[in-house]
């Protein structure tokens, strides 16, 4: 057993952290912080955990010592006082933007300027399906964006073998719970139920995650979608001459084979062809798939998942049970649901 | 023509003034006040109406003069300036809470101390199908809250007709426009889409309204469902002994038979046997039905409605149409949609 | 380990039991049945169990020997078959609501002739919060339907304890899983989205299971809710005389203290104060509320669950955990999720 | 006045048909025909219609004479009776695809073999901002498809203009309307809630339409989203050298000023800033706007509308009022919703 902390527990990821982590074998949820909910249950925020926990929230200044700190985005502004939790032993995960990407320019470009540049490029990152070797030794781990994960994870098949070119278009749907937990009029259900809101036309800022994870060109737009869970990504790439269907999926099964958490799903019939976000909900599975345009060289792969658990917090929980040597798949064992 | 102004034009029931009014052909918009958005385009908030109007908020103090005066209520909090605009000349229809009932004892339990108590009384209530033949003299009329419209126009005909005991039961369910354009965070989507949320397990407000326009005793409930607008409401009430279905049906026949904007719904087949207010976003109809359990005198009531429409703003346009002698309905002819 | 086999395997029920039994340590499915899709592979119609299994539907016929046996409505509509299977020695899980109840006439009422009406009575119910001690040795088993089980839940307590008298009214909501996974017209996407259908506005069937369970005499009503999962009950009760909010929910604690998955709910704060399904969704919890309106005797009860676990695969796989002297909580430690 | 029939109008296209054409002051309504519900009351099957006629559905065969005729696509299969109606004297639309295209070797290729290839080219397209001098005298009108109406409406001014390439992707997302009031078991609600189904990820139909109507060469896929309304497309486009977003606006502007039912939505700040169609349900306006990524020439275009209306019955009734010299708008007024 390990002990764990939760650095900014009350938002949405931070509720998805305590439900996988109060549920895994292996650790204690010793803290989850919270300035405005100092000292009131964490259940008040993530009502599915009554009765599993009688967890308190901590003043994020009463932080318990413990050998594991997940950090995310509500936690602390700071990304060196992660660094600095993890030279001081701790193995962090930081599920925050701020250590994504390695190039200043590139984060220059999508969030505007650093607070601590010299620390772009020191963490790992977490994602199990490219980066399990460097995630067994990892002190440091930046858990990629939601979108992006998907995205990669359909993508680096096909450019790592050379079969689709660089230039692609990424278009990425999202659900409302990417939005977070504070209230905006623009998230209001009135506003937000309903909705196909084209909030990023072009640019969106995956698209550097992306390029920098599979030495793809996207470009990449993104819609909010009358859900609250749930991300899927529908990505146009052209193939290279001559590659066929057989081949794309051969490279698919290869490289995901073994992978615990990623299918393939593209198939000939019933109602879930292609990669489906509604049947993924709860659950760390990626699903990609693919479709080629018969007689031609466009391709169309689908990327779905679940934004706040293979997008956020799953992730984060399988890069520690690889770091931790145990079973990748410990508590993470939930399938989805059929029909939801 | 006539000149009208919308004091609270932002919120929910200011637009649908808004909708209703720059489409009547009697009637001139020529304000509608914001105190946050002033010299801002309604068209911001209630971008449906994009292409109809070029009208900008006006700051609540450069109200032009105008023939007829909506309030909402996020218009003023204060009621003694609508009834003195009442007093100035103008109709007003005050579409808050404040003005509704005539019982300051009442009024208390329910909202607590009226700021204007000797107003209590003063208005006409602004419900056609009761208050006709005052509304065409009336020159300050309270519109009736969403719930209790659609309960009054359910039980008025029986209570009026001696056929069901004054004790009632009212589950009310709600969209989430009934919370208003304020954000907060129990109304974000993700907390809010997928509810059956029981806000009021008992006393809801609007049973002192229904109270009042029925004698009847109710008891009120209300859930917020996944739903941005409509109110459906569903009275438990007991018969009078050896009442007839064939004489439920008879007294809603007699009583809205005329009644261009009241509709009988009590059908053995179809997918809609019963009033539903899917079917009735942006209309001004108030569907009414029953079922009485056969051999007992269990007999349930059904009300729906728009609660903007005939909930709100619809029921305060046929209301300035009887009192302004027009017919009454007025640039309220949308019929509602199918399938939605 | 024992060996376990779906009769119906390729309904929504049918579904869940895989879902539940292929992550049950435990057991083994060996067969899932499907008149129409024989051969096929269950993921086919249930995608959420892609990689988790390789079954294939068997024909009904070609069902191969096993310990334990569900039946789903849509396996055999011959209960005498699943008694017989139980007579074979076979423990027995019917999920149809034949062997629910143990009279006739009563049986009649709601459901037309039974066709083995000597099997009523032979069943033990399988709401391990009432039957516990019955479900160590039952080897047929008769699952409640889903609102019953969530009304009792409600109710039982206060009922056994005196604390209510047996006139209720109870009010049910239900997704639209409830009604299966055949087509028909009004189950349409376009027909049942955002609808409030008062498909029963009383005597709902599961009336006669909670008068059975509890004594009660309820007055049941159903409305299908823009939801595929959930199931909330709203139960109007009347309290006996003086009966405080303190012992309500000491009879509450004292009947549910040590009950895994029943949660008292009712809370004067936060967003989730009385139970909600939105949040159950794949959980086994029955979550149980009150609220006693102030002085008076006025009690509204609320019970929640997912229908298709609580309401029916989990209250299966509970009782055979029961029945086996396995942990009651094996295979079903899914809190559910929020926000969802 | 002139008399109109719907020939299959049990469908939504019908409902929507015949909610705007008895709502309509130039036209009487003298016949909806289906086969399956002859002599039943239209407002069973669309019930937004109670109290708004007591028309009955006429058997097919008993279609009386009438001034113009509307075809669905369920009413009949044979397009060469369409068009021998128009040749009787009879204003024909026909809103199936049969018509729609111009050449048969493409039509072959999306539909397969033409019924009656003759026909083919026959037939006046019924998008009034592009055929509004052809429809003046028009005797039989193709009425386009629902996503190929958004999509040529925001490339045809841009495509006129010379200002972007004719490689465009076209993304095509729609409600649940569009596969029609037939049961199927993909489009139960159990299965079609919450979907992001790519049901078209290459190759969709309307491409043809598209190419045809503006010269580009589309690529389309198409998903269902969790919507019953509404149509959006968001088409990826490369504007040729140096175009600005100033001459962008202005072709949009200069081709839609005078247009009554389209928009040009491309706002800086608000929530819908680009197309939406939350806010079109029951209007018959195309919005239509676009983004330009800063320092590139990358263009993302977005149409918007309802399918019912401006995707099918609204463009037909505008159509008949542009033939028969009535104010184009007449029947077409309701503005859309917000919130809804």
């Amino acid at each position: 057993m390990i002990t764990v902390g939760i650095v900014g527990g009350a938002g949405y990821i931070g509720g998805e952290l305590l439900r996988l982590l109060l549920g895994h074998p292996e650790v204690e949820v010793v803290a989850a912080t919270s300035t405005r909910l100092a000292d009131r249950r964490v259940d008040l925020t993530h009502p599915n955990l009554r009765g599993l926990t009688d967890l308190v929230y901590s003043a994020p200044d009463r932080l318990p010592d413990c050998d594991a700190l997940f950090f995310t985005s509500s936690g602390t502004s700071d990304p060196a006082a992660r660094a600095a939790e993890s030279a001081r032993g701790k193995v962090v995960f930081d599920l925050s933007p701020d250590l994504r990407l390695t190039d200043q320019r590139v984060y220059r470009r999508h969030y505007g300027e650093h607070p601590a540049p010299e620390l772009l490029g020191t963490a790992v990152r977490g994602l199990p399906e490219l980066d399990r070797d460097a995630l067994t030794r990892a002190d440091l781990v930046g858990v990629p964006g939601c979108m992006a994960t998907a995205s990669i994870l359909a993508l680096a098949p096909l450019t790592e073998a050379g079969l689709v070119g660089p230039e692609v278009y990424v278009d990425g749907r999202v659900g409302s719970s990417g939005s977070g937990a504070s209230a905006g009029e623009m998230n209001l259900h009135a506003e937000r139920s309903g909705v196909l809101r084209l909030f990023a036309p072009a640019g969106h800022r995956h698209e550097a995650e992306i390029a920098q994870a599979t030495g793809a060109s996207p470009r990449m737009s993104a819609t909010g979608v009358d859900a609250v869970r749930g991300v899927q990504v529908v990505i146009r790439a052209t193939t290279a001459p001559d590659v066929t269907e057989r081949e794309i999926r051969a490279a698919y099964r290869a490289r995901y084979k073994d992978e615990p958490f990623v299918r393939v799903v593209a198939q000939k019939r019933g109602n879930y062809r292609l990669p489906e976000p509604k049947i993924l909900l709860g659950s760390n599975f990626c699903d990609v798939g693919f479709a080629l345009e018969a007689g031609t060289r466009n391709l169309t792969l689908v990327g779905a998942l679940d934004n706040l658990v293979k997008g956020g917090a799953g992730n984060a929980v399988q890069s520690l049970n690889i770091r931790m040597g145990w079973d990748e798949r410990t508590g993470l064992g939930f399938p989805g649901l059929h029909p939801i």
